[in-house]
């Protein structure tokens, strides 16, 4: 166990089984951040696409050589190969980036991989698409995504440390959870979404063909998931199944609740403000509150052409503008331009406006 | 009724009442493309902010002069509002761009509005986002996007070709439907996913921010449009009950299949390849089919670097590939590269590959 010093910590080389479009993604930005990559796959020719890629080498590993294995195949061979893998290569920490942490952790304790769990440290990166196999991959998969890191009870410091490395090495911003509440989590955020796309999605086969012409992009977005591969989502709502399940009969009270009395149009109405309220809960992409925007309102003078004055002006500074909309004050009866920027730059902008001559509301 | 005469039709100049996000746009497009715009709105602000952006003119028309007028207020003031242009603009062929269309034309029948009604015919562009007002307008928000036209019983011929203008005018793609075949189609394709979207994304306010935190592109573009104006919507989905609440219990319907016997992976799976097929029935988004593609199969030889090899090739073709995947033949054990291509290169890059060496598929 020497072997396990802090000093001689490294993830390189790696090697990655299952090349799939996440597996050939982390390949493929390990490789470009200058980790020697490895390469397995049960199917030929998706190792081949992905050495062909740039993810890495097919060739073989000495088995005492490799640093770290990242397991990338479905989920119902996750455990299974964690545990081959703990075995065939035994200076190595292993990891896996299966959508379900709780069933593989259960799965691997009843394996006799059980002395050796601790190089083990379940992962989960928060990426992908609708797409599969290696040739959906892309090295910049993970820049900016948040990469649950799921330690269990006996997995050591320098497993740990080993799989947080993959992940920043990777460009992903961590966020450290155990198994069952991970499970809990994606249920809510992830596993619920893929349903309810799948759900709106599958009525379309009933829609004739001179009505999906109709179709704009609210419905493309809403059932974009929905593309994804079944038997893959089958096998991952099957490890996650009772919060999911919770998670649809939750929502199927919200369902029936909007059903009874439809024709209500106060409630109705908080239906959707509810739904509003849900959406701007969602954290901006960069992990930042979607809010997190300074807002400043500039005073439109009651004269002609004010207005657009106020844009030459906000585009004289040279500042972005991420956001704008228009208020009106009833009791003083003047308008407002509420403009959403940057909180680093709102201070600036504010003294360049009122420098040109414009007043801002009062807070 | 002379002005009806076909040699003397023109939408020029045209009377947008109503500058929010929809009306600024149309007020941009149409300005963009050489017609004059006068801008009408009840809130001094919106129409100053996009007389600001360029959507037109706040002065006021003669009414004489005006040849078009586009309705585009909230739902509850349509019929109203295109009453009440009817009557002010004698010489105007008068549209809306309302959501749903029955409902307007069924309270325009109750209108005194009746003897005109011959001037009227409705619209419904398929465009649009979460956001509202004139600043979230843009001149090229209909290019590329369907614009139904439904014309009603007693709408002239002239009434209907000045709408199709319009669209045209605007960049869009006609479709023609009458008005209760429009709010069928709507329901399906439009408010519909908007419920949905509204339903899992109200779920989000009883989730825990750090759960929140895992979220990815999947949940956000699932409740983006949730985002929406809950009073707009309110409205649109009053003005279209019956056929949105029958298609959300069919919903219903298809959760409940779903729910009883949650743990049956087969019913499972073939849940989720259904919302895969009905998701891969939607048009492409300029109209044509999702699948429209020409495919290619190039066989790929038992050798290292094969495949980097055809990557190469197809790179020397300068033909642009649409989508790429590996196939196996498992009786013939030889592995084939399946590319996608527009239709009309296909030949070309059967020939160019044929010529460089390479091997396809016998059909």
């Amino acid at each position: 166990m020497g072997i396990f010093d802090t000093e001689q910590r490294t993830i390189s080389p790696a090697l990655i089984i299952g090349t799939g479009m996440i597996g050939t993604s982390i390949g493929l930005a390990l490789t470009k951040a200058g980790v020697p990559v490895y390469l397995r796959d049960s199917d030929p020719a998706h190792v081949e696409a992905a050495e062909a890629l740039g993810a890495g080498s097919a060739a073989l590993p000495l088995a005492e050589e490799v640093h770290l294995v990242v397991v990338a195949v479905p989920p119902e061979k996750l455990a299974e190969q964690v545990a081959e893998a703990l075995s065939a290569y035994p200076e190595a920490t292993v990891t896996d980036v299966g959508s379900v942490k709780s069933t593989v952790l259960k799965q691997l304790h009843e394996t006799d991989a059980e002395a050796e769990l601790y190089r083990y440290c379940g992962s989960h990166p928060m990426a992908g698409s609708e797409k599969s196999g290696p040739l959906a991959a892309k090295a910049d998969m993970f820049v900016d995504r948040t990469w649950v890191v799921t330690p269990h009870d006996s997995a050591s410091a320098h497993a740990v440390l080993d799989v947080r490395e993959l992940a920043q090495t990777c460009g992903a911003r961590i966020t450290t959870l155990g198994a069952a509440h991970h499970d809990e989590a994606v249920a809510q955020v992830s596993h619920l979404p893929q349903l309810v796309s799948s759900l709106l999605a599958g009525m379309l086969t009933d829609v004739p063909p001179e009505h999906l012409k109709l179709a704009g992009q609210g419905l493309r977005d809403t059932t974009r998931i929905a593309d994804s591969n079944p038997g893959l989502w089958r096998q991952i709502i099957e490890a996650n199944s009772e919060a999911v399940h919770s998670q649809l009969e939750i929502l199927r009270d919200h369902l029936n609740w909007l059903l009874d009395g439809f024709n209500d149009g106060t409630k109705l109405e908080a239906f959707l403000a509810e739904g509003r309220a849900g959406r701007q809960s969602l954290p901006g992409k960069h992990g930042t509150a979607a809010q997190a925007f300074a807002q400043l309102a500039i005073e439109i003078p009651d004269e002609v052409g004010a207005l657009a004055g106020i844009f030459a002006a906000i585009k004289d500074t040279g500042i972005n503008i991420e956001d704008v909309a228009i208020d009106h004050d009833q009791n003083r009866d003047v308008g407002y331009l509420e403009v959403a920027v940057a909180p680093d730059k709102a201070d600036a902008l504010k003294e360049l406006l009122l420098a040109a001559g414009w007043r801002m509301k009062e807070e």
